[in-house]
């Protein structure tokens, strides 16, 4: 069976199920504790990062963005990335952007600061960390607004990986409760859309021991 | 006519023009002082980075990796990206590692530190993160020859996107004088066959104000 390597927490393993979700393509989901940098697992990913895909037949796919480019490849029947040139420029400037973009100015230093910095026994969160992590998210939450008001969705007409980069980062700070929605409702009223789809339904049960999410995380009416 | 908006030591640009160099697309180089916030620019790359390619028929494509996709998409006569899915997903992941993995790593502390910090006014050099930069690129070097020994090149039997963003982010630390060839001959040889192709002479006749490159930047036979 085609394997998922994962953590619940982390947003590119989240875009990836959430891609797979979108082209109902089954899968197997594995927890992988990557800090015990397991050899079998280093052989196929020598970052040693989560997500790894493995197909059937042996192949074993590293990086969030290369098993996204193979999914659209491999089973194109519901594309992601769209059809015409402009539309798949779009789509993955802006999927690079929530990526790396957003992940280096909020998701990293608002994750990493307030929860893992403690899990992993690594001293104190860093205070200025954390508050540059929510002065940076405001204008993230501006921007994505503004594109959640002037498009369907994200990156055009359709759904697309950037709707589902962008999700997968949002859903892991609202996890942790860091996102108020009040603030821009046209963002809210896309968030809600993605969280209506059946391929999110399985991030919403996730569940990380010692760290409870607020009670509106699941709630598809928050 | 094409062009690329870029700056000379921008491991993103280099890595596109690389591209573009191997796909003999003929383009329009123009350095873009992306510290200005160029309206006209900030238009077409919110994110306000380079490079940015812009077509005849007004295309604006942001993003060094939606770049590289686009030109294997719309030029396929040359493909950087690799035929078989696997190929495909060898190529992407190591790309994304020199991108992202040794970008973060070794490139944006040292240019970063050594030189960006006291260009842009500020304050001094962080030993420590220098001296981290320096010791990544350790490990980074001896996985660099690992591949350069076991295939043709470092993603397979082609010269890929892979070579391009590897030598595109030691292009940059060779012309600020932080590469020592000799620690990894095989990494060494590997460098010099990119070197020595033709896509690459435009980066060696590159200059900085200010930065001077060591002797050995533009020698095919260093």
């Amino acid at each position: 069976m085609r394997i998922l390597y994962h953590l619940p927490l982390s947003p590119y393993s989240r875009k990836v199920r959430l891609a797979l979700g979108e082209k109902r393509i089954p899968f197997d989901l594995r927890s992988e504790r990557i800090w015990e940098r397991r050899e079998a697992y280093l052989a196929m990913n020598p970052a040693c990062t989560v997500p790894v895909l493995t197909e059937d037949n042996g192949l074993a796919i590293a990086d969030s963005a290369a098993i996204c480019e193979y999914l659209d490849e491999a089973y194109p029947e519901v594309t992601l990335i769209g059809r015409t040139l402009a539309e798949r420029a779009e789509v993955r400037r802006l999927a690079c952007w929530f990526d790396g973009k957003f992940s280096t100015e909020v998701t990293r230093l608002l994750v990493y600061e307030r929860h893992l910095k403690s899990l992993m026994g690594r001293g104190n969160p860093d205070a200025a960390a954390i508050r540059a992590g929510y002065q940076n998210l405001k204008p993230h939450m501006e921007y994505l607004g503004w594109l959640a008001e002037s498009r369907a969705w994200l990156a055009g007409p359709n759904l697309s990986l950037a709707d589902l980069a962008a999700a997968a980062q949002l859903s892991v700070l609202d996890y942790i409760g860091d996102v108020d929605w009040s603030v821009n409702e046209a963002a809210r009223e896309w968030y809600a859309r993605v969280k209506s789809r059946p391929a999110f339904r399985p991030l919403l049960t996730d569940r990380v021991s010692g760290l409870t999410p607020p009670p509106h995380y699941a709630d598809l009416d928050f």
